[in-house]
């Protein structure tokens, strides 16, 4: 890691302002001291969550306007302003699932896109269930499911799940079945 | 994965064109038949590449804007207007490694950022490597790294390794060798 990488913002022209994102273009010095433009979306940053039920992990479905149909994924959602990660994560478990959780644990915190966006996705693994009830926001229309690891392994081949963040899920899932089966 | 969640793209603003990504917003009709709005960031998708030199994945350390800090990633960039991902991927692995391939294969498709991009990365491994000459775009200041899988477990503890695509690389390389080891 050396500082002959290193970028410095000379200014930031403000594009827009939305209720999710903002856009913003940066023009920056490079290393070579000339300039260039980088196109960044801000974001708040997102939880999501691994959560299990009987050994079959929590999903929801739903469709995603990017994407221009359903998609599966696990618990997930944007931070509110000043919400601390950890709870907005078991916020969002309940919300989505219905299910509260004793224990939440961070697993990892990773950037989706850096190339053009500044969105952290903290990922927690949730344990010690109870279930309760569903509350979506309002504009947010979804279905669970309690999905095995088989049934994993085909969505993905499928494309109905198709995410970053739950093909993370995903191999975490599957680094902590076999890490019991060599402990068997 | 049912109808009632579909939602339908009324009309759709256009905001703004850059260089690398555009931003629209879409009003959509929700599955109870209120209208909401969305934010949508189009991007020519990317791809990634997963590549070993003397068992040591070949990583690039470069300047995000994005995160304000270097970052140690796969080699990865956007496609270009028609390229096919195949070949956009052993363009990249050169330009940015100077390694060239016989060998690419797909391991997967998957969305960085489902709520708010349609932005795929294609994710490739890359087999049969030779040396040659790395020709990094004019605005793109990068070092290349050759990283131990211990090193790449430090990288990500420590967030030197911190973006999604990365991870999703680490996991599958951590399932190679374990699957190398069982068949040991």
């Amino acid at each position: 890691m050396t500082d002959k990488l290193m970028e410095k913002t000379i200014s930031t022209e403000p594009i827009f302002k939305g209720k999710v994102i903002s856009l913003q273009v940066d023009t920056v010095e490079l290393p070579d001291g000339s300039t260039a433009t980088r196109e960044i979306v801000k974001h708040p940053g997102a939880v999501a969550v691994l959560a299990f039920h009987n050994e079959r992990l929590l999903m929801v479905d739903q469709f995603r306007q990017a994407m221009g149909r359903c998609e599966l994924e696990i618990p997930a959602g944007k931070l509110e302003k000043g919400e601390d990660p950890m709870e907005a994560a078991a916020r969002e478990l309940e919300e989505e699932t219905g299910y509260r959780c004793e224990r939440m644990t961070l697993l990892h915190s990773f950037y989706t896109a850096p190339g053009f966006s500044d969105e952290v996705i903290h990922l927690y693994l949730a344990e010690e269930l109870t279930s309760g009830e569903m509350s979506p926001d309002e504009d947010e229309f979804l279905e669970v499911y309690e999905v095995s690891f088989e049934e994993a392994q085909r969505y993905i081949a499928e494309g109905r799940i198709a995410d970053a963040k739950t093909m993370v899920a995903f191999y975490i899932w599957q680094q902590r079945k076999l890490s019991q089966q060599a402990g068997k």
